[in-house]
C-alpha cells in the first residue's frame, strides 16, 4: 500500500530543542534566509519552568542554496552546535514507512487503512503484524502484507526478535499499535524510542491497564475517553500525544461504552498518526509539544 | 437570598427505585391516572445487570384527587409496598434550602450566586460557611449571611459540630462545597447522605486529592476536567453527578490550567446543583442515574 | 452483506404519537402488562407547545401473550384508536435493508461498511448505488453489489425511475446518502418519506447547498460541523437527526476544513443510521424526537 | 474597578501584518536580538491564498536596549518600512480600559465582573453603559460607575453622541457589548474599529438578528451556540473571534435553550475579551488570526 499524496513543492522541516537563551529564533531564521529559504510555518515554544526552547520550522526547498543531504550538517555547524541544539530534519516528499500491529478488533485498522487509501496521509504501509489470524482478511482487502506472530508467555521474547527482524528488513520508520492486545517487552520498546504509537481506550491516567471500559462503567463516570501516546517501558505511562472524550450516561451498558469508545479511539489515534507524519511532535521528559 | 422563579402550576415529582419486575410502569402510571393526574415527564431506567428499576415521574397537581400531604402515603399503600419500592416525593413550588461552603476561591461562588440572583434556579440560600474570612465581602454584596468557622487539626470536629448545629437550625436541605478546601469528617458526611455536592478540579478518577492541576501538568495530559459528585466518607470517590473537560496544550502553564479549569468547574458544579434541585438524580451503589 | 448481531431475546418496539391527554402512559403500559410483557425501555415526551405526546416503548417478547403479527392490530383496537394514536411497531430481530448512495468520496462509505462488517449494527446492505464508477472497488472489497446510474440533466428522472425500481425489487427499507452529490427529485423523495438519511457537510442551517467548507472558510468561522437529516423536497432543510462540530483555526486551509470535516461527517451520519435502525426517531413537523 | 494582576517582569508585544516575502521572520527576530531582547512567545502565520504574513512576538523588556516609547519608531525605521508592515505595539503592564454595554440580561455582566474582581484579567473597567436602569444594582455591587442612556428611534444618534463623548472622556480603549440589545449606528461603529466586541447568541452565520434561540428551536437543531465577534456596520457579520456550542435535545423548550445558551455566551465572550486583552488577535479582511 503506497502513498498517493504529493505536495506541489517539497519542503524541509527542522525540529529543534535546546536550552533557552537570547538569539535562538534570530539564528535559525537567519540561516534559512541567508540560504534563500521561504519560511512556510514557524512555531516555537519556551518551557519557562524547565528553560527549554523548542522550534519547528518548515520552509520551501525551491531555490534553497543547500542540497538537502547537506542541510543538517550545515545547520549544525553554523547554528546548532553553538546553541547545543538537538536537531532533526525531515522532507515533505518522503513517505515514512508505518507498520500496524493488531489483534482482533478491526475498527482502528479500518479507520487507518481507509485514510491511507483515500490519500489523507503521506505514508507507506508495507505490513501488518498480528498475534492472531483474524484480521488477515482485511489486510488482504487492502493489499497489505499480513504477518502472524502468535505470542504466549514462553515464546514472547523470541517472537519479538522475529518481529524486530522483519521490521528492520522492511525499513519500518514507526509502529502503530491499533488495539494490539500484547504488552511489548522493554527490549522491543527500546529499539523504537518515540516511534511506537499506542491507543489506550481510556482517558489516561484514569483506568490504565486492562478492561478500562469495565472500570469506567463501575466507577460511574459521565465521560469516557481515549489516549494516544508513545510507548515507553512503563505500561500506559508514555508521553501523551492526543486525547478525546465522549459523553455517556446511565443508560449505557459496558457494551455501549465499548461501542461509543471506538469512535474516540479512532479519532485520538488517527490524529496522533497525522502529527507524527507531519513531524509536529517534540518529546521531552515524559511530555509532548504538538506544533499543530 | 430567596427564590424568584414560580412555575405556572405546581407539579409533583416521584422518585422510585425497586427490584425490576413486570407491571411496574403500569402500576405507577395507573395510580396517577386514577387520581386524575396529567403526566408531564416520565423517565425510567432498568439496570439489567443489577436488576433494579428506576423511575422519575412528574405530574401536574391541578385537579389531582389526593392532597399533597397524603400522596406519598397513598402511593406507598396502593403501589409502593407491593413492589418493595423506595420512594421520595417533591413538589415544584417548594424551594430547597442550600448552604454553600467556600474557602478563598471565588469563581464557583460568583457563578452560583449570580445564577440564583438571576432566577435561574428555584432555591433559597440562607447562608455561606467558610473557614476563612476572605469571601465575606461577596456574601455581603449578595445579601447572604456569612459564617466563618476557622478549622485546624485540633478543633476540626468541634467546629464541625457547630456547623452542623447551624445547618440544622437553618433547616438546610443540602450543601454545596464550592471549592471548600477542607475534608469533611466521616461523621459530618454521614449526617447529609447524598446531600453534599462537591466540585473536584479534575476528571475523576484521574488526579484525586490535592493539586490536581499540578498533577495534570506534570503528566502532560491534553484535556483537563472537573467532576461534581456527592460526598462520601472516601475522598473524591463518591457518586459522580457530572463531568466536563476542556482542551489544553503545551503552551499552558499550571496557572493556565488553573484558569481554564475554573470554567469547567463552574459548569460541572452548576449542572449538578440544577439536577439536584430538579430532583433528577437517583443514587444507587456508588453511581447516579440522571433523568435529565 | 448481511447482519451478524443477534440479540439474546427478541423485543418489540412501539412508536406512538398522538394529541396529549390524561391516561396515555397508563393505557400503553397496562396493555403491555396485561399481555405479560416486561418493559425494557420506556421513553416519552410531551411537546407542551404543540400538545403532542410521543412514546417509544420496548418490551421483551418472551412469554408475551400476543403473536407478533397480531400485536399492532390488538394494540390499535384496544388502545390506539381511543387516543387517535399514530403507531408503528418494529421487532429487534428483523434487520432493515439499507441502500447506500455514493459519488466519489469514500470516507463515509468506508466508515459505514466497516461498522456493518464489524457487527456494530443490525442491518443488511444489499446494494450500493452511485452516479460514478469510482467506488466500485470498495463495494467489491466488502462484497456488496454496486450499481452505477450516470446522471445528467436530461436523463435524471428516467435514471431515478430505474433506481426506484431496483430499490423496490431489493425491498430496501431506507436509503443513506453517503456524500451522494446529486439532488434527488421531489418525486423520488416522496417515495421514501423519512426514510432517506443525508449527511450535509455543514452545521445547518449555516451553509446549505454547495461548497459549505469554502463558505465556512470565507466567513472565518471557528467551528465547522456536519448535519445528518431526513431528506425532504427542500434542499438541506429536512428534519435534523444529529449534528457534530469540530474546532478549526486560522491555520486551516479549505483543504484542512475538508479533511477535518470528514471526521464529523462520519460521526453525525453513523449516529443517525444507528438511531434509525434502533427505531429511536420520531419525526413531527420538521423536527425529530430522538429517544436515545 | 481596577486591575490587580501585575506580571513579574514587563514585556512588549509586537503585532505585524504585511505582504509575505523571504526574510521577514529573520528581520524581526534579528531586531529583537540585536537590542538584547529575550523572546517569550513568537507566533506567525502565512495566509498562502492572500499572500499575507502575520506575526505576534512578545519579548522580555528587562535589559532591552531601546526605551519603550522609542521601540515602535525604531522598529518601523529599521524593519517595518522595508517590508511595508502594519505594526502595533503593546506593553504587558498597561491595563486597557474597557467599557461594558448592557441592557437587562445579567449573566454576561456577572461573568465579566467576577473575572475582573478575581484578577483573572489585566484590565480597568471604569464604566458600564446601559439603555435601562435594571442592572445598576450590579454595577453598584462591584463599585463600577453606571450610566443610563435611554434609546428610542428619535434620540438614538444624539444619545450615541453623548455615549461617545463619555467614552472619549474616560479614555476607553475598547467596548464589550454584553447582551446590549441595541444596534449601534454606522457612525458609532466607525469610531471604534476592531474595538467593539459583541456576543451574539447563535452559532453564526446561522440565526443572525433577533430571537436566535426561537429560530433554533423552530429549526430543530441539535446544537446551539454563541459567537463573539468584532462589530462592523453590517449586523452580526463582523470578524468572528470565538464560537462555542452546547448540545440540546427535543426535551428542551425555548426557555431551556435560552438558559443553556447563557453558558456558552459567557464562554465565547470571556475568551474573546481575553484574546483582545492579550493582544492575540489580528484582523484582516473579515476574518481573525488568533495567536492563542
Amino acid at each position: 500500500m503506497t502513498l498517493n499524496v504529493v505536495p506541489a513543492s517539497p519542503s524541509a522541516v527542522l525540529l529543534i530543542s535546546c536550552p533557552d537563551r537570547r538569539g535562538l529564533a534570530a539564528a535559525v531564521t537567519d540561516f534559512i534566509f541567508r540560504n534563500n529559504g521561504n519560511i512556510l510555518h514557524l512555531d516555537q515554544h519556551v518551557d519557562a519552568q524547565q528553560n527549554v526552547f523548542f522550534m519547528r520550522v518548515e520552509w520551501d526547498l525551491q531555490g534553497f542554496a543547500i542540497e538537502r543531504s547537506e542541510i543538517l550538517a550545515a545547520f549544525t555547524g553554523q547554528v546548532g552546535e553553538a546553541f547545543a541544539m538537538h536537531c532533526e530534519i525531515h522532507f515533505s516528499d518522503t513517505a515514512p514507512r508505518m507498520a500496524i500491529f493488531v489483534t482482533k478488533e478491526s475498527h482502528c485498522l479500518y479507520d487507518i487503512l481507509s485514510r491511507v487509501q483515500a490519500g489523507e496521509w503521506r505514508v507507506d504501509v508495507p505490513m501488518l503484524i498480528s498475534n492472531h489470524p483474524d484480521l488477515g482478511e482485511i489486510a488482504h482487502k487492502f493489499g497489505v502484507n499480513y504477518r502472524v506472530f502468535a505470542i504466549n508467555k514462553e515464546n514472547k521474547l523470541k517472537q519479538e526478535q522475529k518481529q524486530i527482524a522483519v521490521l528492520r528488513e522492511q525499513e519500518i520508520d514507526f509502529i502503530v499499535l491499533a488495539r494490539y492486545m500484547q504488552v511489548l517487552s522493554e527490549n522491543f520498546v527500546s529499539q523504537f524510542p518515540n516511534r511506537i504509537i499506542n491507543i489506550h481506550h481510556s482517558f489516561l491516567p484514569a483506568f490504565p491497564g486492562g478492561q478500562p471500559y469495565h472500570k469506567a462503567y463501575n466507577r460511574g463516570v459521565k465521560l469516557i475517553g481515549a489516549t494516544s501516546h508513545y510507548v515507553t517501558s512503563e505500561l500506559d505511562a508514555g508521553p501523551i500525544i492526543e486525547q478525546e472524550v465522549i459523553r455517556i450516561n446511565h443508560k449505557d451498558s459496558v457494551e455501549d461504552l465499548i461501542r461509543k469508545g471506538k469512535d474516540v479511539e479512532k479519532l485520538a489515534l488517527s490524529r496522533a498518526i497525522r502529527y507524527h507524519l507531519q513531524h509536529q511532535i517534540l518529546v521531552y521528559g515524559n511530555k509532548t509539544v504538538i506544533f499543530a
